[in-house]
């Protein structure tokens, strides 16, 4: 295994085993008792299922350039998760993506019910939250506010929730390079923003340094993107565990379908070397996060 | 007007106008641009829809106790109402409890659809803790946790969501009173008693004063659920503005249901007593708060 993959499962094993115990304890809250049970298992099937956990590996490469252990990086990395798992449970549903395979398994709403898998994610985006004021990662109250703002205004409406309306919304309709740029800034990117971004909050970067690292986690959104389109378009149901060349049928705007799969793979290339470009600041120290966006355009799955 | 009318009414209009102009901002995000337009009117029809406001009211008249200006209450206030009407619009979906009419006007999905309904419900969830880690009403770090903290419990899995999940499945179920009971603490109860306690964190309360203060909160839910129960089963569509007799239907349990309106309405009264009791260490400045428990025994919408 590569460096870059011996990372990755580390980081991917500390946050399962960290989603792990936070979905399995049989009481959250006085004075009500315990989470229903169907309810913490529907939010186990939506997590722990096998996800790459890139969000935490980008916020942990980031605080390491700051020299952050990464133990004080689960609990926001575990928060990005829920994040992201709630968001592919509720995009899932019949009323928006309609899809019944994820990761190889079946979607929420498919192994239990709609109703379920909507509280599900509902559970899930709270907790988050939840979690993120606790002090158990960080002490000083302010950096925990600055983490939730970070979190919330990424996963909003000029964010992630924002995208998916407007992809829903471009389903059968002729948009414009730029507009379809815009829907997978907010619809994906915001949250790969964010990961970066939070890695540099508890890292305590500089204004200039937190400037570079937001251009960074920007051009890394872009290109996790479009390597995701390409893939939709070449790679195998078996290959992605979920139902490829959706984006087609659907008439879903992919900047692939308008450029093609080549001339999207030189454009891949070419954003991935900006990405890394605009690290330069922080020298041998930022490799790990070079890594990772190199990772996006060799990705297979 | 009665004062109880009154303060109800200056409430109502301060979070309305608090929520109007949270909700009509063009940009809330950089550098994404615009909240796409559709989504923001989705989440004004779910939100600024003659709602009584009452969970804000309870948390400004128990900050009222230890002389916190109602200007410094009106943030928790809104991210109480956001979360409330998420939970509503949510529920009103055809997965969950399947309404196409809340106050009197056609539910979210109706109006506009399921996708944009679950969306405009999972961005009000995102705004409501965006708002609170703002400064704006609160500079103290740690009491802008503490509200977050305090909401996302009782709107998770142990409190609102984990009751709505209970609820669903106990349609067509035999439920003791005590696990009826159980559920409504969970499902209503808990975002009342929240209201009350971020109430109290405001005005920094003793832990004496916020123990009696939470009794007085979970024995407030209570007596607002039955009242509603009661109207379910005796008010008009019309009178309440939306869909009555549906728990019966459903098979849904209600402490109705077991006793009969007649001892439920004893029961009410017994609560309300209760409730007013649990607040004899604050003396005339709880009024307020007494005389909203006292609403809910008499309220007819």
């Amino acid at each position: 295994m590569s460096n870059f993959q011996i990372e990755a499962q580390n980081c991917a094993n500390d946050i399962n085993n960290a989603l792990d115990e936070a979905l399995s304890k049989e009481q959250f809250f006085e004075p009500y008792g315990a989470i229903p049970k169907h309810l913490l298992l529907a939010m186990r099937h939506g997590t722990l299922n096998g996800g790459k956990r890139l969000r935490p590996l980008l916020l942990r490469q980031t605080a390491a350039i700051f020299n952050v252990p990464h133990e004080q990086t689960i609990i926001a990395g575990m928060a990005l998760e829920m994040v992201h798992c709630y968001s592919l449970i509720h995009d899932d549903l019949p009323a928006m993506d309609n899809d019944d395979l994820r990761r190889g398994q079946k979607t929420v709403h498919k192994e239990f019910d709609e109703a379920t898998a909507i509280l599900a994610g509902d559970n899930l985006l709270t907790l988050a939250f939840e979690i993120l004021a606790s002090p158990k990662d960080h002490k000083e109250t302010e950096l925990r506010l600055k983490l939730i703002s970070e979190l919330a205004k990424s996963a909003g409406a000029c964010g992630m929730v924002g995208g998916q309306m407007l992809d829903l919304a471009s389903e059968n309709e002729t948009l414009s390079l730029k507009e379809i740029d815009n829907i997978h800034a907010m619809k994906t990117g915001a949250l790969i923003r964010a990961s970066v971004r939070m890695g540099a909050i508890i890292g305590l970067a500089s204004d200039r340094e937190l400037i570079a690292l937001t251009k960074y986690g920007e051009l890394a959104g872009r290109a996790f993107q479009l390597a995701d389109d390409i893939l939709d378009e070449t790679a195998t149901d078996r290959q992605l565990g979920k139902t490829t060349g959706k984006d087609k049928k659907s008439g879903k705007a992919t900047l692939v379908a308008n450029i093609g799969v080549k001339e999207s793979k030189v454009k891949l290339l070419e954003i991935i070397e900006q990405a890394k470009a605009a690290l330069s600041l922080f020298g041998e120290k930022a490799n790990s996060l070079r890594a990772s966006v190199d990772y996006f355009g060799q990705r297979e799955s």
